[in-house]
């Protein structure tokens, strides 16, 4: 509780409250928030509650964008400041219902090393067509062959090159992992990339020049204005034949359609997925309009590569630090550019 | 050549006779050989020239042992005295038909950083369920789980431990790809261990305290009479029930019925192999006579982990390296002491 003297006298500044939205159950991570505030579960109040407590709601928690949260429920939370997300990429945030006077923040940075080492479960799984293989081994149709074509078909990354797209928390991690294996190292992002270990790209030639000369391609930007489609007919032409493409960072940022030719026409060329487009709802969807799921060449898993990090604590761990620091008044971290959304 | 001078007169030692047995095809790896053998390939000669040339061949260089090696035909090989296997294992070799002055010598180390890099894609494609996964979604029967559920079913190797059964080539590179992704490591082996990286177990005692405190195990050890069924029943009881085994070893090094009565009681134990018990005429097949292809907790692929190493030309360096020192009389690497095999 915060406890002011003024004058002589104790005055009780009103404990803000601290809103939390999250599918699953791990409640006692917030526990060092209730120095700060009065905590209420999204899933715990019925509809009087929430009237009573939405226009009191300072801070939101919430892991994706809550179902409930339409406009007429947004516009009841009046008090609302500051919204945390539970995520590491925010573009399910429904900016335009949230004020302006809301700030936004994200939990980059908290999923970094769980999904850098799924990004490399998903190269080598796709590379070395472990995925494929089983497959067909179960279907029985696995066609034995030559030890030198299998050996050619299986990929080898000591001595490859793999690129990175959006140089990030996942981004850097995959790049250190990458490296240990011995791969050489682009890097592409928007900001100016110091990291003696890679080679730093930037700008549309940068892209191209990553894109032509990587034998991997790992996707790690964050899905905005700027992102959405990036990876369409063009980039895929200028890329390996041979090439992995894994994408750990949102569908959209790869044109479906484009893909799905490209997936059509390159038998060599593998796309591993953890993230999927959305449906005409706008919800991520694992069953695509297109036949994906019919390509040997296509890896998918369901969006999978980040939950260990809520099981690690790290998620948690981020969401405490960002609301402490809010609670506190001190300078917050991942704050998003809403100009990048909108 | 050699040509010798003695007394003035020159004297052309016959050259050694070197009968190559490879299914593949990358003769010019074996060019340098030229200056110090004739070299004869099993596949281009006709019953007639073999007749001709068996009884002169003094070396063998073969990849698997050759169909054709019957008794007879390895009876006819009189000035046989050296066997230099392409393989790394050599327990595919009729060790009853080599009379005992002929050296063998296996190809350990050509394949090392290639098994490895397909063992820990085994580990990832397992641990973070994406054969699995994948499989699912393909049979639409995937089912969206809540995130802390999801995070629980994907393993982060981070800080894990990782056990290594058998501390040579592969196993090494195996451990040493782990530790950059902060596995703590174990490592079991029939010689002492002189590894700071690593804690070092030997003995029944040490082989029991790895399978219980590792999170993935690795097999890599030679399939010997020491080896063969060495995890049968006791030991894959004493494993942590949602434990990772890794078999780049031979299959046979695991015992085929505990192995799946194991899985069928373990859904949360993964069973990741590369290598695979032999039919009833002692080739390793890829259709196994208990139904693991159809557990979702079975991972195969083709004994295709080593065959990059062909492409990658270490095989063949290896080979040329091994057979150089025999032909210039220098000590031999890798000389297979027969006893633990027959």
């Amino acid at each position: 509780m915060n406890i002011f003297r003024i004058a002589g006298f104790e005055m009780r500044k009103r404990r803000p409250i601290l809103l939390v939205a999250q599918s699953y159950n791990r409640r006692e991570e917030l526990d060092p928030l209730k120095r700060y505030a009065d905590i209420y579960w999204l899933q715990d109040l019925d509809e009087g509650e929430r009237a009573r407590v939405l226009p009191q709601v300072e801070v939101v928690c919430s892991h994706g964008w809550p179902k409930s949260f339409d406009r007429e429920t947004v516009s009841k939370m009046r008090s609302l400041r500051f919204f945390q997300a539970g995520n590491a990429g925010v573009n399910s945030i429904r900016f335009d219902l949230l004020d302006k006077k809301v700030v936004i923040c994200s939990n980059a940075g908290s999923y970094s090393d769980e999904v850098a080492e799924f990004a490399i479960g998903l190269m080598l799984a796709a590379g070395k067509r472990i995925v494929s293989f089983d497959r067909q081994l179960r279907a029985g149709v696995y066609a034995r062959q030559r030890l030198d074509d299998l050996g050619r078909r299986v990929a080898y990354f000591r001595g490859k090159t793999l690129g990175v797209v959006g140089y990030g928390g996942i981004g850097r991690a995959t790049a250190r992992m990458a490296k240990v294996f011995g791969m050489d190292v682009l890097a592409f992002g928007r900001h100016p990339i110091k990291d003696g270990e890679v080679r730093p790209l930037s700008g549309r030639e940068g892209l191209s020049r990553l894109l032509k000369e990587s034998d991997v391609v790992v996707l790690a930007v964050p899905l905005t204005k700027a992102t959405k489609g990036m990876i369409g007919k063009k980039e895929l032409a200028v890329m390996k034949s041979n090439a992995v493409l894994i994408n750990v960072a949102r569908g959209e940022v790869v044109e479906k359609e484009a893909m799905y030719a490209h997936l059509s026409t390159n038998p060599d060329f593998a796309y591993a997925t953890d993230v999927w487009w959305p449906d005409k709802g706008g919800v991520e969807s694992f069953s695509p309009d297109l036949p994906f799921l019919e390509l040997d060449n296509f890896i998918g898993s369901p969006h999978a590569s980040g939950p260990s990090a809520i099981i690690s604590g790290r998620v948690g761990k981020g969401i405490v630090e960002n609301l402490t620091r809010y609670f506190k008044g001190l300078p917050l971290k991942n704050v998003v550019d809403r100009s990048e959304y909108i």
